[in-house]
């Protein structure tokens, strides 16, 4: 009451004080052997820029990153995981939560069995890695029950029929909202810059290319909207 | 000549002044689709130490690196590839050279027909990824022939029988040297240490565990001692 009083008197905004939100960013890294290992090319500027952003507005966030180069934001609790069962463990564990925010590029598979030694090339065939389908965060953080955040948000990285892609997968996991955007050659993954398509119950809104930081503002700013 | 007066008035020893060398450092990335690619653990701080030492000692350096978080070393003309065939084809422009220092982690594998469009789950089972075998850059370099460099000097990463491992491969390249190093669980790649066996026609030396800036001295005096 003090806090929010003072805040007031500053005019500084603070609408989720009191709220706690999970945000996922990065790659995971799903081994092949101890040495090798299937990447993406998330970099985690947005999901880092997210949890950043919800920071300034008063969450407490528990920020899961996979492998990035970058660093932990400040006033963020920032747990690190490489793979996709190590991210959604650390994302059980953090719960309950008001909102998830789910920016983190998941590995739809990993290798189904990755070797204890270094697979050397033997002279015959080359192998072929057979996958197997990871655990899908984002619809388990969206399966209605007592731990479900009253706000899933998920992200979509496309490379072709983005609208209706991101559509389609809103409606499979049953997130609230989905963040789309279109990943296909255009300096998105790892760049500064992302230009997307915001889906909801209230439609399909497309915002102008912004830089990555002034997506995570105005989505931090929505969400603030939706908890006052 | 007034170079090599001034270094010797100077005391600097430059014994590979007048020599090109042809280093490779870091991971190769092969893509599996637009968003997804196999990767390994190679951080390319051996491989660019080597670079910066051999360039200490006089040489002239073309630094070919794979995607790492670290920066090009100075007075080393560092060209950036990401996958195998770019390495070799990068190595091959930059030749001829009097000695070549293979350094990186090149995937031994691609993906055999990588997709032009992000790989989507259809509900059904996982893919299998079908691998082809990359062109052998150290075999290569090492084969008899009038741009045969006169040093080639492979690395073996290893998580099992060692010095075995790294003999086999050494008669199989035809390179000169190997600098065979385990990788398993030691923190070895991507750490700040390394400890190495060098194989030559004069047997196995077993270095003390020593920082990668050290064994990278320690390779570039054995190789300017080659060529004195």
């Amino acid at each position: 009451v003090i806090l929010a009083a003072i805040e007031a008197a500053l005019g500084v905004a603070r609408p989720l004080s009191g709220r706690h939100a999970i945000v996922t960013s990065g790659p995971t890294h799903e081994p092949i052997d101890p040495v090798r290992y299937i990447a993406n090319r998330s970099s985690g500027k947005q999901g880092h820029a997210i949890a950043a952003a919800l920071a300034a507005l008063g969450a407490r966030v528990t920020l899961v990153s996979g492998p990035v180069g970058i660093a932990d934001p400040a006033g963020v609790q920032t747990v690190h995981v490489e793979t996709a069962a190590q991210m959604l463990a650390a994302v059980e564990a953090a719960l309950p939560a008001d909102v998830a925010v789910c920016a983190a590029a998941v590995g739809d598979w990993r290798v189904a069995a990755a070797a204890g030694q270094k697979m050397k090339k033997d002279g015959g065939a080359p192998p072929a890695l057979q996958l197997a389908e990871n655990p899908d965060i984002l619809a388990r953080l969206s399966a209605p029950g007592p731990l479900r955040p009253r706000l899933v948000v998920g992200f979509a990285a496309e490379t072709e029929h983005l609208a209706e892609y991101a559509a389609a997968k809103r409606a499979r996991k049953g997130c609230d909202w989905i963040v789309a955007n279109n990943v296909g050659g255009t300096g998105i993954m790892g760049g500064e810059e992302n230009e997307v398509l915001l889906l909801s119950d209230e439609g399909a809104q497309a915002w102008p290319k912004l830089s990555k930081r002034e997506v995570a503002g105005l989505l931090a700013d929505k969400i603030g909207k939706f908890f006052a």
